[in-house]
């Protein structure tokens, strides 16, 4: 059966969340559809450091709230795990891959970004015993374990911190001798003397005893000379690709699959836009997700109204 | 004297807030000025809506929580009245009406916008003798009272909602016979019993006993026939123009006197910057306003270090 609505937004991230909450205000009948858990990557951040007004707060708890308000103007969120999304004359139908359909008149994509792999041997076959891409999520269970994380950005790095609550002892694993992270994230891991930073070396094996991880194998990018790190844990942060298979064959994303959006975050099909992460943009911050989604809203209202 | 920062924000409202974080958090030794109280216009606001993860609460109390975040990382509040803004070759150097002169190697502009006025007689005379353009400030002083809102955009009709709690009565005078105002804001102003809306009439003339307001002279858009409103409270909310006058020497403004910004909020003087409701930009919320102020601090950022 197909429902209908104003609006469908595909993602309940903060980006998909601020849309839910500008176009129920504005009266629009609005739809949330996602595959997880309300809250997108805020679930998986430990500490939330730049959303002004929370000096220091939990992720999870501020996708609590924000879900609380996402809904409490009769937005609706829905599990469904979109395929396609299709642009037809009169609406737009989303197809979920339970068969599912969704008939609408305007669609602010905001599913944002999944994380990239290593992409060397062993670590697909250890998700789940050792390999992980949620510190948050997953943490708790290395206490008193030794764990890599790698990558030098702002991300891995406050991983990096959080992990030392359970870890003895947290490696951090950077291709170059300098991070990316900000100076004060920075500053706070180097500090820190349960985290050791292993420079200049690149990840390239991930060992196994059957079960679970038993190491990591590491290569210096200058000499080739490869050293095993005898860890537990791994955890990859090394960089978002976004989640926009299901916009394939319409001609709205970059080279890299990112939605090309105009200022009011409209694709180049009337009435489908792009919100968050998932969007070309120079920054990607709960602040900016925050913005795309009340705009593409708002414009969507004004689109559906005809006002 | 001459103080030197990395990077000077003019404005502390969310935008200035935003960008203070940012930039104080990557390490840049930063100022904010602002004339007024830290907050901007969320010290004008009885209830915030919009700001995803607080369903209910008051702007003062938000402003409150971003100014501790803002200044947790080193950046300083100063007063300042800013009077120029010098484009230099090596710096930037921004001049207070008091000749305090801040040198800086960036400077972002959040100095928002101001309330216009009605431009009708009687108004400015009585400005602080009944007419107010702060419901949030003023409002306590109309305690069973009668009270005029001219305005029907959502910070009108939030503003009247406020001031019942106050007022006995509260007339909102709008020029047209609908409100631009979103459906779920009209819906609770229309079932107050406490507000009577008149539409169709302009303000032409207020009028006092020589001390204080003592009524509002309204007349019909069509007929022109006019009608005196005995109220001893008068709250323009007819929008806003750009706070941008120490920028007139400086080509980056529009023909309204909003700053115009490229995609990383930084004007055609290269190491100037705008953010926040003071820029040209599709919707002006807390939530766009955040966007700005990162998204120009990390630029600036950027900037200044040279990477």
């Amino acid at each position: 059966m197909e429902r209908q609505y104003d609006l469908v937004i595909i993602g309940s991230g903060p980006a998909g969340m601020s849309a839910s909450i500008y176009a129920s205000r504005a009266g629009l009948k609005t739809a949330m559809l996602d595959l997880g858990a309300p809250g997108g990557k805020l679930n998986k951040t430990s500490e939330i450091a730049n959303w002004p007004g929370i000096l220091s707060g939990s992720g999870m708890d501020l996708a609590n709230a924000m879900f609380e308000h996402a809904t409490a103007f009769g937005s609706e969120y829905i599990y469904g795990n979109v395929v396609k999304v299709v642009d037809g004359e009169t609406h737009k139908t989303v197809i979920c891959e339970d068969g599912e359909t969704y008939r609408a008149k305007a669609v602010i994509v905001a599913s944002g970004t999944k994380e990239r792999t290593l992409n060397i041997p062993g670590e697909e076959a250890n998700v789940g015993r050792g390999v992980s891409y949620c510190a948050v999520c997953d943490g708790a269970f290395f206490k008193n374990r030794e764990v890599a994380v790698i990558g030098g950005g702002n991300a891995a790095l406050e991983e990096a911190e959080y992990l030392t609550q359970f870890a003895d002892k947290v490696y951090i694993v950077i291709r170059r001798d300098v991070f990316r992270a900000d100076q004060i994230v920075q500053d706070r891991i180097i500090t820190n003397s349960k985290i050791d930073i292993i420079r200049c070396h690149v990840p390239r094996r991930i060992d196994d005893d059957g079960t679970r991880v038993t190491g990591i194998v590491i290569a210096d990018v200058n000499t080739q000379t490869e050293t095993t790190l005898n860890v537990q844990g791994i955890f990859p942060y090394i960089g978002q690709d976004p989640a926009t298979d299901f916009l394939a064959d319409l001609d709205v994303l970059d080279e890299h699959g990112y939605i090309k959006v105009d200022a009011n975050c409209e694709t180049t099909c009337h009435g489908i836009y792009g919100a968050g992460d998932v969007i070309v943009k120079p920054l990607r911050q709960v602040v900016t997700a925050v913005n795309d989604g009340a705009i593409a809203a708002q414009h969507a209202f004004h689109q559906v109204r005809g006002i």
